[in-house]
């Protein structure tokens, strides 16, 4: 059974052939630890490093590529942000569709480091409205952490607009772009982001164990990480010089050359042109799912845009079953459950029972949407 | 000109050409995200990292391989280990021969956390010697922090003595095994090791990327990265079991699929067997620079065993120039410079200029001793 991956939320899958194909020519060719020797595979390896940086930096506006960091995802790109930016009695704003990976770093540090954190949530419009972050902020807000989309119901926040209410009031913005990145125009300048994490795996179609953090030149992050840097080897402390002082230990060579094959394709294929297919997609989902009888699907409708994620129920089946049987019956790949990300739920109202989510990318299809429909549709009459 | 690769002390090169070929088909077959989502392709992903686990833990005596975590780099693994165990107040003993990975950190804690660090040397014979590790032992050491060997002078720590040591007096061992995983029999019970960080790319023939980080079950660290693990995810706290305590975010999967051949390879080949071959090319080179007119070799000579890294200068030429020929001239990679550790420069008296460094692998040969030998001959001929 050929399977139809809808999983794209996830981790984007299939790759590009390109990002196979660098992947093994740098494991192959010159796999050698780039900036830990002058030889040339070590040039080699560093110039490959650099070109991943500078393609990634072009696509956000991104103007020193130095700015611009390597991790092993986007959860420590926005563990190193969020740790090392804030400070005892610190105020933060974020909002209530947060990922784990904003709100679990953001508690550890409510609880260990006095620092204070407002969430705000959507109207009932399922939106989210700048003025209702404003109303929030206090004499010691000195951050806002939000995702660029929900990783559950796909609603994309005003990320430019709240850049300029950041800026307004002097606070920095640091933006979650794991469901954005590859799929919305992103431009940290023209946005005012001060800060930008995201992963290499999903829209930009890179592999796992690449993610990145981009901090503007005026923000002095504390590291999370210290050690060897291939630069400044005789201090004792870590070197002041990005990346170097941010990206401690052997970077992921060959993953980066991936990554760049990945944002190359993304790049080429144009992110506008991305979107748009995955919106189609996404609203003949969202219109044939709601016709289904005891089909319940969350977020706003199709009037709203919003990333790729279709999150949905089936009345009186466990969301895990329906994706179960999806997976086994129809090998169909979705993902049910609670998509790391509580707060979602709860905005969502689904924090008692999880959700399927189909999620797609650039080489689904209308077929698929249609397979999709077609499982859920038997499911459902089965069930309810 | 073919390339003689002898900087294998910073990452290992080439790679067994079973660690492409699983890298290739995980991308292209099943690159989805582990532990993310109950789909067959999920279910792969997850089963391949478990896999790797599993291997690693053989291959060190590691009883559940739940207590094994996967990092970016050894580098990750070392931050975790030091900043996640240390608390105000804790005395740490550590050598002299650390790599920045352990110093910095170290470093970082005695600044910003009230913690003391004692570092213990080697003697006239470039021996570490167990005593001299007891004698500086106080009331609240609660930490011995030492690297299995010197990525400098190749000169082997007594781990097993320093284990019996640590048990002794309750005092718990943490092991940077970035020189010695894969060459150096390992075995965490037998020697007492409570945590032993490595990285995948060096002596275990996967691909960057990689590193992981063994805890015994009975110590509980701070977890130094707070996000999604795929479990508890309703929950606002990081989850308590392992291995998502520890490991926040997406895992390299794909280099985690290249790790498991990488180490496979290393273990039908046998450590000792790799050992023994990377000892008679050291062998060979010590003796064989020592009596080239104006070269010095750093470390102890031939009588002591050590892994596969020689250092060495010749008279009159930076190491850096040297190591620049090397390339240019002969197609021999090595490496120059400081190599990320300060302390081990001070120890060998290379402070002031460095050092050149090669290292080998299991793929170099008798050919390629004789070649960095008849280069560096001609090198010292032209500058002495």
């Amino acid at each position: 059974m050929a399977i139809i991956y809808l999983d794209n939320a996830a981790s984007t899958w299939p790759k590009p052939p390109t990002v196979k194909e660098m992947m093994a020519e740098v494991i192959e060719d010159f796999a050698a630890n780039p900036g830990r020797g002058g030889h040339t595979l070590a040039m080699k390896a560093s110039k490959t490093v650099f070109r991943t940086r500078v393609q990634l930096s072009r696509l956000f506006g991104i103007q020193n590529p130095n700015n611009l960091f390597f991790y092993l995802n986007a959860t420590q790109a926005l563990n190193q942000a969020i740790k090392g930016f804030l400070k005892p009695g610190d105020h933060v704003i974020s909002s209530s569709v947060e990922h784990n990976s904003v709100r679990r770093p953001l508690e550890y540090m409510r609880k260990t480091s006095g620092v204070e954190v407002t969430f705000v949530g959507p109207r009932a419009d399922h939106l989210f409205h700048v003025e209702d972050f404003k109303q929030v902020i206090q004499p010691n807000t000195r951050l806002l952490v939000v995702s660029h989309a929900s990783n559950l119901t796909g609603v994309i926040l005003p990320i430019a607009e709240l850049g300029a209410l950041a800026k307004e009031h002097g606070i920095s913005l640091l933006v979650d772009a794991s469901q954005s990145a590859g799929v919305l125009p992103i431009h940290v300048e023209e946005m005012n982001i001060d800060m930008l994490a995201f992963p290499g795996h999903k829209g930009l179609y890179g592999p796992q164990g690449t993610g990145a953090l981009y901090v503007h030149n005026d923000i002095d992050l504390e590291p999370l990480i210290h050690g060897g840097t291939g630069s400044q080897s005789e201090a004792i402390d870590q070197p002041t010089t990005r990346p170097d002082r941010y990206e401690s230990g052997t970077v992921n060579t060959v993953g980066l050359a991936g990554l760049l094959a990945g944002v190359t394709y993304v790049m080429e294929k144009g992110v506008e042109q991305i979107r748009q297919h995955e919106w189609e997609l996404v609203k003949k989902t969202i219109s044939a799912l709601g016709e289904i009888p005891g089909v319940e699907v969350y977020g706003p409708g199709i009037q709203t845009e919003r990333v790729a994620v279709v999150s949905f129920n089936v009345a009186g089946v466990d969301a895990s079953e329906v994706s179960f049987i999806l997976d086994q019956q129809y090998g169909i790949a979705t993902r049910s459950g609670y998509h790391c990300t509580p707060l979602g739920h709860q905005t969502a109202g689904t924090e008692q029972r999880g959700a399927v989510r189909a999620s797609y990318g650039i080489f689904n299809t209308d077929k698929d949407v249609e397979a999709l429909i077609q499982a859920v549709r038997e499911i459902a009459s089965a069930f309810v």
